[in-house]
């Protein structure tokens, strides 16, 4: 069998990737994956530059293995971060939130590998015409900040899969190694897993964050404030202001005061459940416990393996 | 390898079943699946009761394999659709938009089987409870009328089928041999596939609805409506119409007026493209052609087996 196009890419043993997300994957959640041979991200949105650079080195002196940093492209110190990025020779960046053109030939001149995060097939396209070397197709069950074309993994996958050449990576909705099964029969290469890592010991997230993503059930998040940027987080007190505003026809202004800032810092880094802004994917109603990373990965494996072995044969002939 | 629990309970050769579909899955193309070896199901949903028992009595001079009708439980005239299901002995029906406690024990009482759809986890339970045989769990990619909780079928699929021990089979999303293997990863022990049958030469809807499934990219349907019932369609005039009287607050009584009566029977049934209510599910971007429903389960199957021999094995030692 010829070796897995994610794991040639990064040069890595399991094609998992832990996402980037904001006020979770710092140092300690990416090294542990990393160095369990898959791939950890450090998630950038949240850091100040010099706060950037700690959680690299901190890293790098935990793990010889590859990782990357993910860079969402409309936050406004881009340039100070991809200083980091380059001065510390960062081997691959995972952008997102804005437009593939900007940094790639950038980053291809360093000999940085890139991935863009696209909810649709035209911006997959684009991105492979810009030199991209993988896409993150991100499903409508994404926590966090998500496209505005809800899309789902089941419908993106496999509509990426066919338009582009490059590799492609699967995120929204995975939080076992049954839904990795599925992405990959859906036509993707690797799987970007978030909420599931967001509820693991080395996640930064308070403690108070990740017994919420354990509590969660099926229908605890939901994709909100889309008039501003959408963005999927669990039902609380916060969410119920934003519903009560959209209801009375708010404008985006008057959403962009009531979110206010830091709510997300205030969410999932100080634990306010209340008023915080709880971001998490629909696959948060799956999760139910805060294991170990490397004991996450050994789990995902094992659920794999056994999703595909019990896979039933179908029609009356076996496959070729 | 024990027998599929859905080809057991429902006596087919496939555990595909073929979705009952608005003004799309009469006698033709329900016959049509069954002979082949899948479940037909007739939709009784657009049909007066004595249009219903035509159809029944066609498919049953066309095919003796087993079939199902799918009845959603608010239509008015459902006393007299189920004395029709009665008299002509129809094996399986298919409930949906409803109370699973009101006509589960009546059919079961009659040795008629019972399925129930369902948008969440706790519908799920609830069916199992009454004694329901098996649920259709329903994701947000699906077409025409939906839940309002928005679960997609990558998240709702494996947490149903942790929550039930009665067959589960996966709607929404599924409209190649790869989603049939992804589903299967998850948890279904089946499938029911509606946009996908929608676009065959045996469906009923108008040829200019199935060009335009056929024309549909991945970005051309939205769930909508949703102050009413939510549906999702293909973005069209009515669409847009729709979308500016939500912009503008427009209540629930605003909008039964604009969306009338008889639009889904003249997007679907007549052709209008710019009026009519054009019911599909997200993944008719995926849909390029119109085969026969014969040809369409056989190209099924054949992406099925080759969707599961190329999953890639992952970790160092192979399964058990």
């Amino acid at each position: 069998m010829p070796q897995n196009r994610i794991c040639a890419l990064f040069d890595i043993s399991y094609p998992i990737i832990q996402a980037g997300m904001v006020w979770c994957s710092g140092w300690k959640l990416a090294s542990a994956v990393s160095e369990k041979g898959g791939l950890g991200i450090i998630g950038a949105g949240s850091m100040y530059p010099e706060v950037l650079r700690e959680h690299i080195t901190k890293l790098k002196k935990a793990t010889d293995k590859p990782f990357a940093v993910n860079v969402p492209l409309l936050y406004p110190d881009i340039d100070k971060h991809m200083a980091v990025i380059e001065e510390l020779d960062v081997p691959i960046v995972f952008t997102s939130a804005g437009n593939p053109s900007t940094w790639t030939p950038w980053l291809k001149e360093r000999n940085i590998k890139v991935v863009h995060v696209v909810p649709n097939v035209k911006l997959a396209r684009k991105c492979e015409e810009k030199g991209v070397d993988a896409v993150v197709c991100e499903g409508f069950e994404a926590g966090g900040h998500n496209g505005k074309d809800e899309i789902t993994s089941m419908c993106l996958i496999p509509q990426v899969a066919d338009a582009v050449s490059i590799p492609v990576i699967a995120a929204g909705g995975i939080g076992d190694g049954r839904a990795i099964a599925a992405a990959f029969a859906l036509g993707a290469d690797g799987v970007q897993i978030g909420s599931r890592f967001a509820a693991t010991r080395e996640s930064s997230a308070h403690n108070l964050f990740k017994q919420a993503v354990v509590k969660a059930d099926d229908t605890a998040t939901r994709l909100t404030m889309k008039q501003v940027v959408p963005v999927r987080l669990i039902k609380n007190h916060f969410y119920e202001r934003v519903e009560q505003a959209e209801q009375r026809c708010a404008d985006a202004k008057e959403l962009r005061v009531l979110l206010g800032r830091g709510r997300a810092k205030a969410g999932i880094f100080e634990g306010d459940l209340d008023e915080g802004e709880l971001e998490i994917g629909q696959i948060s109603g799956l999760i139910n416990d805060i294991p170990s990373a490397s004991d996450l990965i050994d789990r995902l494996l094992d659920e794999y393996r056994h999703a595909v072995v019990t896979l039933p044969q179908l029609g009356p002939s076996s496959p070729n």
